[in-house]
């Protein structure tokens, strides 16, 4: 990959998270150059319209100016090093692409799905070079949110991972290797493990959604911001760790479970939930969230960087 | 409630809770006159032995030196405004507790249990009064944490309720009513269907338990501090809420909850699950977990008083 020159990155697709990736690059401190290819009309226009709105607090960068418009797949990809799409999440659309972009992009470069749910299996079946493809799902927003999940398919090659590992921790993210192709990957299954608990108890009275979210802002959330849930009960459990945890209160962790709801979507909680969170939330000013947000990571990375300083 | 004098509480049981319960008053900008019970062998020593160390970072404060130690119930909850056990999680030695301090509390002291599974239902079974007793479970620890869940019986009043609800929110934290008695509150049921899921993807080898924190770091547990899963996922919606969330992406969640794992305590996962925690994390530092979260929760702080003076 280059290494006295620019990386060369193509970026597909300028939904949400196309742009707010070309955010993240343009803020980064290693600097690219940026090509943005989708077949939407006027995508100049558009391009120079909506990134901007993504610096709400900083100042634009300059780059922005940088930014090479490509109409053309084959034009865009001809001399990446890094080609990542967000289209649209529709397997028969991402096949074609890929099997596009293969027949244009350098032999090197390396091929990046955003997608949350459409394994790189699925995805590569009409490539020649399956071992190329590799998913890799951000937390959105992918400008804000430090993770992004690589899924390889059981052919993607090592050299893959390992390069966009290399690629995205030198940019100060958390690339995390997932092991197997799992429907939903990673953070969106724990997301939702607890979002079905959070439905049955509202459903069942138990709290509000207002409740519910004030519950995990004062608790969880600050917690699993500093230290994620395996660390914590592992400190809960004193000098026994985590299996000390489970001595102590591993009854009622089972109860719970037992205990736990089996809401499934479509079955009837939907109107009394959708109506509470509208007259709760309006519009979220999401301006508002990622600003305070930022704030919250600024801390979390300046602990960790003192950290490493620390102990090297 | 007293308002021209300094409100009396006494606090039951010195463990982890008890005592972080107490460096919270001792912090509190409301001051109060603190009195300490437990069948402790030299509790005066014991208590000023360990309290201290609990204000790691700040200076200890001067009331430590006001408190009264009481080693007999009758005494030390004689003339409180506010009774609150953290004893042991024993219904019997719980119930026998409160039909003691019934006979000794003046009538309107709000009697409270930092009980994390036994219901005010059961522990209020020999009170006379079976109105009084109020649960307010924190989320440990709480000298730092904003939650308390105060889970009252079919039988706590109203007053009780509000009274507390009062107290709490005067001092800066976040009381939420729950309005069951469901097995393990509200906060645990939800952090438990997370860690369920952990556990089954970590015991698929789907990544390690140290990956598996490092996803909830960096994406929901920020994500969360900021915004619930409610309020997040409506904000995901778009212009149509959680609504248009579920309509998007709804078959991903159901996808993800038909797939979850339902492992149990005991099952097989524990021996590799608590090896892989002990050789991450072997003892976890505590203080410097509790001082970043400080500092997150500042930021929170900062931000939720600058809304409210915004918007007053």
């Amino acid at each position: 990959m280059a290494t006295n020159e620019e990386l060369r990155i193509t970026l597909i697709g300028t939904g949400t998270i196309g742009l707010s990736f070309a955010a993240f690059h343009l803020s980064s401190a290693i600097p690219c150059q940026l090509t943005i290819y989708d077949t939407r009309p006027n995508l100049h226009d558009y391009v120079h319209e909506q990134l901007p709105r993504l610096f709400a607090d900083e100042a634009i960068p300059s780059d922005i100016a940088k930014i090479r418009i490509a109409t053309s797949l084959p034009h865009a990809v001809a001399d990446a090093h890094v080609v990542q799409e967000s289209g649209p999440e529709n397997l028969d659309v991402k096949k074609e692409l890929w099997k596009e972009v293969e027949k244009s992009a350098p032999n090197d470069a390396l091929l990046w799905s955003s997608t949350s749910g459409i394994p790189a299996s699925q995805q590569a079946q009409a490539m020649q070079d399956k071992t190329r493809l590799l998913i890799v799902h951000p937390y959105n927003p992918p400008q804000l949110m430090p993770l992004l999940e690589l899924v390889p398919s059981p052919q993607t090659s090592e050299t893959v991972i390992a390069r966009t590992r290399d690629f995205w921790q030198s940019r100060g993210r958390v690339p995390i290797h997932i092991k197997q192709e799992t429907t939903g990957f990673v953070a969106n299954r724990l997301a939702f493990a607890l979002l079905r608990e959070a439905i049955h108890l509202v459903n069942q009275g138990v709290v509000s959604v207002s409740e519910l979210d004030q519950i995990v802002e004062s608790s969880m959330g600050p917690r699993w911001a500093v230290a994620g849930p395996f660390k914590s009960y592992h400190a809960g459990g004193g000098p026994a760790g985590l299996e000390g945890f489970f001595k102590n209160i591993g009854g009622t962790v089972q109860a719970c479970w037992d205990d736990a709801g089996k809401v499934n979507v479509g079955d009837g909680w939907e109107e009394d939930v959708f109506k509470q969170a509208k007259e709760t939330y309006g519009t979220v000013n999401v301006q508002e969230r990622d600003r305070i947000t930022r704030r919250v990571l600024q801390v979390l990375k300046e602990e960790k960087e003192e950290k490493e300083q620390t102990t090297n």
